[in-house]
């Protein structure tokens, strides 16, 4: 029974070790989008004026790095608290990897085209479309009870609550860039405010330093 | 002795997850055949045209991630089974995955492709070979007793039986795309179909369920 | 207690082990850059001539991997004394890990302009921000906390000392190249010597072959 | 003691899976050199036509993968006797890993230039410094005591002395190049007679099924 037990926890590290593998890959890829500038004048200046056109992509490569990362944070959190999955789990899990593999798509559409509402559409939707694989993945883990034995059920809807903020301010800005592109980003600092309405009592830090404690 | 056990765990995890960084880095590799369209007109209908015309390749990434992340699931599944390795396993799932690493090709040149027969024959064939090398790897390792010692003969027959059943629905498809391509896709609804021929009395949903309540 | 210690190391696993996925993805992407030459002529002569000319870009892929590969050396040198983590690290190891991921793009960069101050000043410039990045870690890890118990304050200090030195020196490589690119790469010889100003009574390569006996 | 032991040996676990990593990601970049044809008559002869000449590269894609997968499975060989590390262990497999990494280039060049004595030295001296330096990592394993100790002496210098195979192999085929290209691979027949005479009375495929039957 131990022994199974082990068994068990390798397969499900498995699980989560290819999603690791997909985020980093996915990370690391959005570097091969900043293309090497080909100078017909060998110069300083003429250098520099090609790098100085290639900012924007800098800018989306950073961007989208530290939102694939933020997402990599989040996906890393919740499961934290699962300790088995089952098939649907699985395809859940792939559903949400499938959607942060298509990202370096719509981020270097949106940086080449940043005039465009719709790539901020595409770019805003698929990052809004892994915040909400990430809580189809969290409702079906506690539905289907895969959840650690000493997590309280409480702590499990709080988490469920505070995961819609993401979604929420992405169909924000989605909204808002009907209005205006330049004020749709706008809508991402709405992410705490949405965190605090939907969940009042928490504050979001605090759990990682709980866990490192208890360690 | 129990030492070198946990050696030989070690080196064993050494295959499993060598095969999941593949699995991994070919499943991510698939967005780089979405090319970022280069627009001449920079309006929002000539972008929205071009990212139509995207389409079957958006269609061609999301089949053949869905796919490969169904292989890679197929062999979480019977590599769970297995706890040992020889020479001969190394060398059948190398050639597995040498197949899965090769779909990136005949997936760009079907979705640039998609009236073609030809195309239809590679991509479905190199489906096909990594499901056959999938097989070859159970057949192998069931007869160089490398399962678990828990795992009855039955429930090892009925998975290799289980197992041709994507195989026989390739080769199906194949034959039908010379009556025509846009049926021949219909072979792999038999998939379900073959499966249950082969194996009558198995749901096949149930092991993970049973994997997880056993935990 | 002990159930939850061991799944909080796994969880410093992922981290440890994302890590690990970009510096190799990183590390691996840069042969990218060496685009086969294609040749109008097919003889023996005219291929040679086309690698001779590769040869800069060659130089550049041999640097770039041993520089990125020392300082996966270093991020496993760290990471060997830190045993927990926070939401503090995990940011500022992603900041890290956006460094690393930029590094094939000046890599690239100035392979082809290597005449260019404003290349080498990229180039230099993105691994010092690596090293700077690594320093922040380290000194995120001591304030709060994250050693392991059995590391003596004091080699703690060292360590954190020890790590100016690439920084220093990759300043000080930027401020010679305004004088001459030719001359800036020296200030690379002096990487051992801030090391050894930094922390006089330290044999570098000892504390690995003390870990090797101690283990 | 015993947990100083275990977190040695997750540190040598980082080692072997950085290795793994760079090994998978490479064997899968190789299929990148697989460009998509782009036809201008859409017929299923003119694809059909533009695959067969993609059909040297298919070739050359397949042999590397083999030969690369082959190289890992030896550093998985020679990995499963080692069981520490020091700098110097650290510093021979990196270079492992750049001759590892450099290998989808000479691939490339090779299979475009299959006529070239030039691209065939290239490709054929790159597999070589692979095996070389794996001989290297195992020499500095052996003279710095980093092997497990229940491995026998005898042992230690019969995997020394097999590594010699390939390497030589290797420069029998650069030498015979300069006869003829079309004769030159006939030196890699010579691998298992040249492990043959370096170590005379061991059967290579044993070591394996031994662990197995062992663990």
């Amino acid at each position: 029974m131990d022994n199974q037990a082990a068994e068990s926890g390798l397969s499900f590290e498995r699980v989560v070790f290819f999603s690791d593998a997909v985020f980093a890959i996915v990370i690391t890829l959005l570097v091969l989008e900043l293309k090497v500038p080909h100078i017909t004048e060998h110069t300083e200046s003429a250098l520099r004026h090609a790098l100085f056109e290639l900012f924007p992509r800098v800018i989306g490569f950073v961007v989208s790095f530290l939102i694939i990362g933020l997402m990599w944070i989040e996906h890393h959190r919740i499961f934290r608290y699962i300790d088995n999955y089952n098939c649907g789990l699985l395809w859940r899990n792939l559903v949400l990897l499938l959607c942060v593999s298509f990202v370096p798509f719509p981020t270097a559409l949106f940086s080449e085209n940043f005039w465009s509402r719709t790539a901020f559409i595409l770019y805003t939707g698929s990052f809004g479309a892994v915040a909400t694989a990430k809580l189809f993945i969290w409702r079906h883990a506690v539905a289907s009870g895969l959840l650690k034995k000493d997590l309280g059920p409480e702590l499990a809807r709080k988490i469920g609550r505070r995961s819609l903020a993401v979604p929420l301010s992405c169909a924000l800005a989605i909204a808002l860039s009907f209005v205006s592109v330049l004020i749709a980003p706008i809508a991402f600092a709405f992410i705490p405010v949405f965190a605090r309405v939907l969940d009042p009592n928490t504050k979001q830090a605090t759990d990682y330093a709980d866990a490192a404690e208890s360690a």
